[in-house]
């Protein structure tokens, strides 16, 4: 089966990403706004038992935090990707990190970028309008990551939640 | 804000429902298919704190349990919906009363039915079309229920999830 972890941010800032997200992501409908911390990857049932217990030890051990959505990027010309830039924070990195280790570490393609996307699969030209007359709008948001949730996916291609884990680490 | 409650079937499940729902559920790309616990209901900040404590509570006093989901059914003519039905079980009665009680207590306009709903808003003669060339299929389906979630709607009227609780009474 195959799994995938993320956050999502407040329903304020999931409705703003919506209002794009209908109009430029195909995956609007098979998952609500979030910001990936760990990529689809396959597990059976004895690896989902041992990462329950690594993400349960993870939660312990990271303390909630805030983060800013500070403006829009583009992940062009890798990928036909518009999105929400998250704030790189040395909390975000470490859950990230924490996340991805032990029994649920894999390599990474790309280095670790938290984003919110906004728009997928865009055609080149939609891609550079769109991007054109947003960049150089300031989004000021921010929220509030105090849990994160594993998650798997359907053959239709959505995603269910398998399970929330709530940030308990102690703040420094 | 608007949340609800409700628990997910094993994924095969799903899979199954989604083959229908995808033809005859207008909500198939705003949730997964699920059991509803309790119907959407307006919260505000300090009612979503005094329903965690509430849920927690009850997630500890129930214990995992398996039902079964045996054949179709529907609720014509009072709504034009399809659905799987859940058996009938004091585990799943009682995990619905003890949700809707104390700070979660509403009336209700019917009475609680358990169920998997696979088409709803049917023009009435999709509906029996539908129902009189699946009402005799066998389903031989369960699952355990081991967790149920918490989960608020979006403007665009899809659901994110705002929290797992895990099922830990012990069972007798």
């Amino acid at each position: 089966m195959k799994y995938g972890i993320a956050f999502f941010p407040d329903k304020k800032i999931q409705d703003i990403a919506n209002s794009y997200r209908k109009r430029y992501d195909p995956h609007y409908a098979l998952i609500p706004p979030h910001v990936t911390l760990k990529e689809a990857f396959e597990m059976d049932d004895e690896g989902l038992s041992q990462a329950n217990s690594h993400l349960e030890k993870v939660s312990r051990e990271i303390a909630p935090f805030l983060i800013h959505f500070p403006k829009l990027s583009t992940f062009h010309p890798t990928n036909n990707v518009i999105y929400i830039a998250v704030e790189e924070t040395e909390a975000i990195k470490s859950l990230h990190e924490k996340i991805n280790s032990g029994v649920l570490f894999h390599e990474r393609r790309y280095a670790y970028i938290p984003h919110l996307t906004i728009g997928q699969e865009m055609p080149e030209d939609e891609l550079h309008d769109v991007y054109g007359s947003l960049r150089m709008k300031r989004f000021e948001l921010s929220t509030w990551v105090d849990r994160f949730h594993l998650m798997y996916q359907l053959e239709n291609k959505s995603w269910t939640i398998y399970q929330t884990y709530l940030l308990r680490g102690s703040s420094e």
